[in-house]
């Protein structure tokens, strides 16, 4: 049974903190109260709704019963020193952080997905990453019909999964080509407006960066195939917000696009947009601030015994993020884990 | 033996066909005379260079021994109407465009992968499309080593793939966007700046896109491999000059990044750009007004027995397009054939 109200933690004030608490409000989440965690005290505004801003501490945490953590992208998040306190003091963390993603301990939740694994929870739940999330909350209900062999994805990955500052490289360089001119690099090592960038997170020893990994070991976890053959290249382009991807995709079982486009169609927080012939796929202008994963361009490859082409495109911020940690949050209401 | 100076016609006076005219210059192409013919007559000037464009009839190609069509996107090229009564004058005839590729008496070449299929030829050759050569350059030396058993590719295609106008519709939407505003569509069916639209060419029933279709039947001829099992996602991005390419292959035989590394530094045409740790990888900003084709992120992929990944960039209208097509007459004057 539900409380009547939640006091609630938004730990983060950029991006993704934004849209964290713009979420909580559209969706009516069942708080009493919402404080903004940030490194420095102050107040901000979204949508017109003012919410005041306390310096992080973790005595802020006390009498609170959730706490979603924005997560920062490349370094550590405020998650690793903040949680261990906060959980101590009773609260549930949604981190959508990087830092706890891969902890066996930890449940890695996407909860069209695996919404199961909150059971295990010791306190605190990860968010996926956000090209993990769109491609799996399409991917698992073909999974469960035809059972996936093998993925091949290459992603087209917005600036906002870099965070604000991203974003600001992005509209200055855009500002200042129209007059002829650069602008100094901000967040990405090099320009990015009019540009392509085949670097996201950092490289290992490998060759494969830090976002082309998440794509292998969190899709593995979340869908407890530890041996799942999933091998990708992300790839920033020049959008504001949206990642797509294009998956290709080896089946165990038969499974013909009409079949899959059924599947998908009835499948929770997916919108099928398959209709090339009248020029309509997804497209990331067409599905910022959408809640769904929206999925079209499928269609059969007949280069392998049961393969398909998908084209999945999300809202970053939103599925990929902000909206995924809060359908957490609920998801754990009713199952009574808060 | 090289005659003293050809007489060369440029057919087109859009991005390729002024692309034409400077290789052909910079390349110090043996042409003792170049005349350019368009829809209508004038001049244009390239890199400060005057030429005159004569009205496109078949009585200018008398006396000419080359013409290179520049080729039109989407609808049937000049080529069509003027090539038979060109080749029936004498003349050479290489064709940028998309009518004759699939020809089996016409040769398609990539002058470093398949020079010899330029022997067959019957008065007129053609030149691939863009992605596909610059795919097939890099691909090439790999299969002679190893065998291709497959490949998977996703395409960030650049707007001046699409002709003058699309590349028009990218900069007034950039121009709008900074004012807030936005700008009628003029090539793309729907806006560019700040989007990806998984859609570059005509559909056909199987749901691919016409230029995912060349990267299959174009790769199958130019190497000889009827059964070559090649699967392509087609997608434009906001950039201007530039294809970059996402590519999965799985080789019959075992081939190590280190050692496909050694290969493509050897190979012609080829430039390896792979240092991530120092943030070095192809990239369509560095790589436009280049002649070779670009080749990093070499990176083994273990879900297949002998996978490789690779991100491949090249200058769409130079190796893409102009620069080929000069190639391939160049090659046809060392063997004797022009």
């Amino acid at each position: 049974m539900a409380k009547k109200g939640y006091r609630v933690i938004v730990v983060g004030r950029g991006a993704v903190g934004q849209e964290m608490l713009r979420v909580l409000r559209q969706r009516r989440f069942p708080a009493r109260e919402i404080k903004v965690l940030a490194t420095s005290a102050g107040e901000i505004s979204v949508d017109g709704q003012a919410y005041a801003v306390a310096a992080a501490r973790i005595e802020e945490f006390e009498q609170f019963d959730l706490a979603l953590f924005a997560g920062t992208e490349g370094e550590k998040g405020a998650a690793v020193t903040l949680s261990p306190g906060a959980i101590e003091h009773g609260v549930i963390v949604i981190d959508n952080g990087n830092d706890f993603r891969m902890d066996p301990e930890v449940p890695l939740v996407i909860p069209e997905v695996n919404p199961e694994d909150l059971e295990q929870h010791q306190g605190l739940i990860a968010n996926p990453n956000c090209s993990t999330i769109q491609m799996l909350v399409a991917l698992k209900p073909l999974h469960d019909r035809a059972r996936i062999k093998r993925v091949v994805v290459a992603s087209y990955q917005s600036c906002s999964g870099a965070g604000s500052r991203a974003v600001a490289q992005l509209e200055r360089e855009t500002e200042a080509s129209v007059r002829g001119e650069s602008a100094p690099l901000e967040a990405f090592p090099h320009p990015i407006a009019g540009n392509v960038i085949p670097h996201i997170g950092r490289f290992s020893d490998s060759g494969y960066a830090s976002e082309e990994e998440k794509f292998v070991h969190e899709s593995r976890k979340i869908l407890h195939e530890p041996d799942l053959a999933v091998t990708a290249t992300a790839v920033r382009v020049p959008t504001r917000i949206g990642h797509g991807e294009a998956v290709n995709v080896e089946f165990e079982q038969p499974l013909s696009p009409e079949e899959a486009r059924q599947i998908l169609s009835r499948a929770p927080g997916v919108v099928v947009c398959d209709n090339p012939a009248e020029n309509e796929y997804p497209m990331p202008l067409d599905v910022e601030g959408k809640d769904e994963v929206y999925v079209g361009r499928i269609r059969s490859d007949p280069t392998v015994p049961h393969g398909l082409n998908l084209w999945i495109v999300g809202d970053n911020l939103r599925k990929g993020a902000a909206l995924n940690a809060v359908q957490i949050a609920e998801t754990m209401i009713e199952k009574g884990l808060l």
